[in-house]
């Protein structure tokens, strides 16, 4: 016996696919009298609808997105690659969307990929993310979701992360070693949880070292290059200055450095300076920068390894998946007298 | 009087407004006689479509989708910027879409958009890029498409670009009148036309100072960064080695100072190096970086400028739009002796 699905109940009618569908789903857009036609066919034909297929059907995007606060940062830069590496192997493209370190354009975004634009969604919250309402919506659609790198606390889903807390203890631990009595870190949020570790892991190496917290050696930078310059002017103009910095970002570690050209101090002896970095050219600075260079490629592979399995397995459970991966300090010029 | 629309016609019959469309568009989804009810009324009040609200509402993925070659490059993540300030004016989201380079890659990416998934394209063509029958498919569907800084001579569409040739011929210049004698350019395609400006501009400043153009003197360079730095190791030790060197590329200026770090040269004194970069650790480097500084925002932004112009005003013709917008010669320690 030949199979019935919606094509033969079409062709039979005389109706186009599209037709036959919305009639079977009750469309508001079909007369009531092509309605009857095509339901009583399909009952005498004991027409069986397809879930499986019609499943497959919607999930055609065959797109992942990318959802991350700036490109212009070598460890996103490096993590898409490792994101676009997975993807090609499992035939799909990779959309990146910037919130450009913003709440409400991250909400924007995901709003969006309710109407099933992506598949999944590989994530690293803004700086501004606080609640997770707009997170938890999407997931509730349906689409998978896994955090890189910057995770929302109050969201149950898988994390790719790196050390943060052991690799931010290893920095300020390298900079008592070298002698720093004052070390100011710079951080460009008091809310992400990689921020917090950082935070966490340098007040421990303090204690551990028997040294006191001191609040106003934490600098919050934002996302305006010339502010961070100024502020990072002032810090160091001040007699009580630091004799070590911490980068927590990347890009805080130019004005680090034009601050000290400006002020004409000299970087390693008048202050250490260390960053969360994985730009290409820190070997080749002036002086050459010491940095806690994150597994950012691998990173990316994971986490877009996830997602695929959940793709392809809807029996598979993002919540409890858990990955550390560890970063590295690369001690160079900057920090050595 | 009050004025007729889709909208006052569906609350006069009682209809939702998607079902007066569908029938003043004859859609087969209706049945004959709503149809004849809505075209009656219409008819009686007068009714004139309103063409620009029809366009603007098919327009509806409100996304502009943005096709370069990679993101760990400052041009392009500067660019982004540029798209996105405009897009964000005009309520657009921007998707990233990367070819790393790669032909096969480019064309996988435009044949999916032809399905409608974004509004319009920017774009900047792969290194591989020979042939533009993709290209031309895509805009045959009605996409508008703009080229900024890498173009396809072989499509009539805009094109925001900077002086290429003059600023290598600029780059040229300022190495010979700073003694070099004998000056490498370090290229990553034959047929990108950007590279072969970049070349034009080179070959025009050695023929302006009554130097002979040399073949050898060209290196074509790989999206592999351990292949571009033994390139360079075997350039640089050769006995007749260059004393100047033109990176096309950002990126190839890390394998540069690789290079003569551990050949021992000394830049600039045995090796002037001028790079197209918009890195800004530029001036940072060791020795501080000249480079030719692109308008990479700006051209983002005319870019994206152009895109929405057409988006609004179907009449509009994208074919005649050139812009050149110019770069700048920033000159710094590393041609400095």
């Amino acid at each position: 016996m030949e199979k019935i699905n919606i094509k033969s109940l079409a062709e039979e009618l005389n109706l186009s696919i599209s037709t036959v569908s919305r009639a079977l789903h009750d469309s508001y857009e079909i007369s009531a009298e092509t309605k009857k036609r095509v339901v009583e066919l399909a009952t005498k034909l004991n027409y069986v609808p397809n879930h499986h297929a019609s499943s497959l059907r919607s999930k055609k995007s065959k797109m992942i997105a990318v959802v991350i606060p700036e490109v212009a940062d070598s460890f996103f830069a490096q993590a898409i690659n490792g994101i676009e590496s997975v993807a090609q192997e499992n035939g799909y493209h990779v959309l990146i969307y910037l919130t450009h370190e913003s709440l409400q354009k991250e909400q924007a975004i995901l709003k969006d990929f309710q109407c099933g634009r992506v598949d999944g969604v590989l994530m690293s919250v803004s700086a501004e993310t606080t609640g997770a309402l707009h997170i938890k919506e999407l997931m509730a659609k349906g689409i998978p979701l896994v955090f890189f790198d910057r995770a929302s606390d109050e969201v149950e889903t898988a994390r790719i992360t790196t050390d943060d807390l052991k690799s931010s203890y290893a920095a300020t631990q390298h900079l008592l070693e070298s002698g720093c009595q004052k070390i100011a870190l710079l951080s460009v949020s008091d809310s992400l949880s990689i921020s917090n570790e950082r935070m966490a892991g340098y007040k421990q190496a303090l204690l551990d070292h028997h040294l006191s917290f001191n609040t106003a050696d934490i600098v919050l930078c934002t996302n305006n290059e010339e502010q961070n310059l100024q502020r990072m002017i002032s810090l160091l103009q001040n007699s009580n200055r630091p004799d070590g910095i911490i980068a927590t970002v990347e890009k805080l570690t130019t004005s680090v450095y034009l601050a000290c050209h400006s002020l004409q101090l000299s970087i390693p002896n008048h202050v250490k300076v260390i960053s969360f970095s994985n730009l290409q050219s820190a070997l080749l600075l002036n002086p050459s920068l010491t940095t806690i260079t994150q597994p950012a490629f691998e990173m990316g592979r994971s986490a877009a390894t996830l997602i695929f399995k959940s793709l392809k397995n809807k029996n598979f459970n993002l919540k409890g998946e858990r990955l550390v991966i560890p970063s590295r300090l690369d001690i160079r010029s900057s920090t050595v007298t």
